[in-house]
């Protein structure tokens, strides 16, 4: 869903960048679409990467991509020397702070630069005129208050911003957040401008994401619909 | 979701029957319908009724509801005994087996009768010609092929059967599953009958429920979607 969804709301997403997603899950998402030529990827720590290569080969495959180039080091150091543009990006980060950011003492995780507000100027500045970013967007359940600065922060950048969720069993509360921005004024996000049929989705070995579920994932309970009105 | 998915699927629910529940959100859920004229309940743990009463009032609040008739005891044995019939049945129970049961060694748990052939049978019988059917439908992460059998089992018994999940943090995986079953043949589950404005989902005080996340609820993912399709 974190490559799906950015990827399919963008007409022809040809260029993709990652920053963070060292277990190559994201990495492996983005090649199965068809209309991606080039993937780079930044990730800070490179012993997630070969951990992941040598122990969960099922989501570190998706490094063997000839498409990818794989950059080690820090996001934001990255985007500021980085002279290209893409058409999508997808940061697949750790938590900002550690800890139950709403409910209890927390402190600045390794993450933490990637939620600063010089790191959203910078991923804007990559972004291509109609680019699409899709930022990890943590849980409803444990961080409404993070998530509500973030969209704030998001909404003074881009003309079109929405949050979306979907479920995963490990991660806590069993779901993980979307934070969708566009440059694209007439992006909606919660239809996707490509849609594929059940032969497709086969062919294109997607197990999880689908039309419909690419649209639900946008539809959030009342507590947090009522939430994001407020902001 | 498991009171309002169920009642917002029939015109007017007017008699409510719970199965389980002993800690009483379903029942304060379902109190809070403006068409439920009598609710009854059947739990078969009166030690869970009372502790939650004495430790978890937020939740064991709906036990105060004058319209409760609260009974002890097995499920199966009250349907059998009971006289009238019901609008929606909710089968709020605990898992069949306790363990994964679909890929480890598991063993039959206190619920077990809820989720046999006469049980079913019983079920059918108490709901009024239109009456709607709500079951305890485990995670699809964890109990595909049990999933598969019960929502097999249903279609031999009622016109109309679906399935639907939502998202409940304290859950394994993150998330419950509901088996939805209908007498009536026009039911469309995933549409519901009665829809409610901002104004009244805050009048009723539904905190989660809405009328677009009663239908996204049963959109699925395709591992899901593709595995119902050969059922």
């Amino acid at each position: 869903m974190m490559a799906f969804v950015p990827l399919n709301s963008h007409p022809n997403p040809q260029n993709v960048l990652v920053i963070g997603g060292g277990d190559g899950g994201v990495v492996r998402e983005v090649a199965k679409h068809p209309a991606v030529k080039s993937i780079v990827m930044c990730e800070i720590d490179e012993e997630v990467v070969n951990a992941c290569k040598e122990h969960i080969p099922s989501l570190a495959c998706g490094f063997d991509d000839p498409r990818l180039t794989l950059h080690i080091g820090d996001g934001l150091e990255f985007l500021c020397s980085y002279p290209g543009q893409f058409d999508v990006i997808i940061t697949d980060s750790t938590d900002p702070v550690v800890g139950d950011s709403d409910h209890q003492k927390s402190k600045d995780g390794p993450a933490m630069s990637l939620f600063n507000e010089e790191y959203y100027t910078k991923l804007h500045e990559k972004l291509t005129p109609e680019g699409i970013l899709c930022s990890q967007g943590e849980s409803m359940w444990l961080h409404k208050e993070l998530i509500g600065s973030l969209l704030a922060k998001s909404r003074t950048v881009y003309p079109v911003v929405d949050y979306a969720y979907t479920c995963t069993p490990s991660y806590p509360s069993g779901q993980i957040g979307l934070i969708m921005c566009s440059k694209n004024p007439k992006t909606i996000f919660r239809e996707p401008v490509l849609s594929w049929t059940a032969d497709e989705l086969k062919q294109y070995g997607l197990k999880y994401y689908n039309t419909d579920i690419h649209s639900a994932a946008f539809t959030l309970p009342t507590f947090m619909q009522e939430f994001l009105n407020t902001l």
